[in-house]
């Protein structure tokens, strides 16, 4: 029974780079879209795109196509985004996937989530680039990807885009808590991702936001995406599936 | 060297689950047992059954068949039976395995080592079934059997029985803590088991009760008995070697 | 391209029990040193060799081969030992690449990262052996190699070496901290590693005193230089490669 999934990309990503996870799914059968959230598209404003306008844009992606039953599932930044889409839409919705995603309750933003030295660094980077944030190489490739060889690290870091910090820093605004929608629940958990340091750990912290969850796991880091497309479209549909 | 193991299931099971887990075993060349205990049998009265009377069933399974050198195994609730029976017939037990399984101390029940909302949700199914608990199929297949796919979670959940409440309630007797006992003692965690959340968890807060002991893991949910019964034997058998 | 690798031992071991590691690397193409430190080799007076004395016999090693660019390894112990090389000779070296292995502030010793009954246990026996330390065959067994059979434990155990306790005992002094060296950093975690209790973890708790590190994990416990040593090479070359 073909399912149908809708991936969303993390901070610095477009839909291309998980076209491969993707591409992944469908041969298993399912259909899957990779929209480029407003704030990571060319010729997006940096700037000035908020939260809001992030979700707002996957909104419309998924009614504009006129998507139903929809296995939504975020990755990293991405789950504030489908957060805010299950908040808006959820009667278009059957699941809810996060991939080592952020799980925010009502008035939280990103940065409330991770540690505090992140929250500096982040800070003086966007200060220094008209509020767009990167990522220095050195944090990719030790905490990022760290289960890939360099080649590999440096040729998905070249692909990254300035991301918008307003996504960030802007609060998400919840009608009810995510643990309270009658969708299904899953949490993907890279068992090797310290994009957040084990100490304040994405799972079981922010999993256990979800109330009822399915826990997937598998061996790998932050960003499997690129360093083991296969193995984490099995976890995807692991994580999807009724 | 062909061991001899006796396997006693959780709750809601009866030994008959647990036979495909065994068979692994015996193909590897040992003796397994898998009696079904005191309250999970088809005649059993759900309403008066209690931890002593599955414990007792234990014990007199093992000394009715004259069972030495026993390595004895249990599965979740069975922790508590495979303590009691630690405690009232060491001597006829070689080592103890317990598969994200309860170790209690002295004085505690299966209840007072489960986070408060599974104590509700067991109080009111036992308050309108005559003292006798089952699981809500969404809990089982979303933290039971995360790693099935729908109809062997379906399947499954099929073959469990009500379980007598009052081996949960009833608070355990044991003369000396199981880290006392001069038997050899091992903990089986399967790494994705949330049938405990990963907050409260089974491994490293309940096995460290066993004082020193040998870790064994593999990948899977608490319910690998169905999920993985290949995997979960080498993991016993790993577990329970000298 | 040909990496250079120094990989230092843990307590009661000699260079001798991580030469089958070192083949495995070896065989990928790398150069792998395996020194023996002072206080394990036949000759030193267990009663009287320091930390200071291991840690000078490495850098002692390195300088007198002149080796440069190191990709310097510690195991358990081994990890005091190469965090006083680094503080010394920074500059001979690439990355530390920590093998579940302890990564000491400035005036710590060994013994203050240990759970308070190892410590109790070590003081009886360096008490009743001239200072001389060594593990009970029993917790070996259970806590440092679970993952092999008897055999295998009991072959590996016969070629240990009581272990000079003053290494243990002794604070270390450091010029910063280990998080500021402009090395490359890595924390190998072999993830049934219970050597250190999982309520007291090698990881996140001392591998986050590094700063900025990679994470590398694999399954195994602490000494799988005996059980596994081909996977625990191919971790080790994970983490040590730029």
């Amino acid at each position: 029974m073909p399912d149908t999934y809708v991936l969303v990309h993390g901070a610095w990503h477009t839909g291309a780079e998980i076209e491969a996870v993707a591409d992944h799914m469908r041969k298993a059968g399912h259909t899957a879209h990779c929209p480029t959230l407003a704030g990571n598209r060319p010729g997006d404003d940096r700037a000035t795109t908020g939260l809001e306008d992030a979700i707002a844009s996957a909104v419309r992606y998924i009614e504009e196509k006129d998507l139903t039953e929809v296995r939504l599932a975020g990755h990293s930044y991405g789950g504030m985004v489908i957060s805010g889409v299950a908040d808006r839409i959820a009667q278009r919705l059957k699941r809810l996937v996060y991939i080592n995603a952020f799980v925010p309750l009502d008035g939280e933003s990103l940065n409330d989530m991770v540690p505090p030295h992140y929250v500096a660094m982040f800070d003086a980077i966007a200060g220094a680039n008209g509020n767009a944030v990167t990522l220095p190489f050195e944090v990719w490739r030790e905490a990022f990807i760290n289960d890939a060889d360099l080649a590999l690290a440096q040729a998905a870091y070249d692909k990254l885009n300035p991301h918008a910090y307003r996504t960030f820093t802007d609060k998400i605004s919840l009608k009810q808590p995510l643990a309270a929608l009658a969708l299904g629940k899953s949490y993907v958990n890279c068992q090797q991702d310290i994009a957040l340091p084990h100490s304040l750990p994405w799972h079981p912290r922010l999993s256990e936001r979800l109330g009822l969850f399915r826990l997937v796991e598998c061996p790998g880091s932050h960003e499997m995406f690129f360093s083991n497309p296969a193995r984490l479209a099995q976890a995807i549909l692991e994580a999807g599936r009724d």
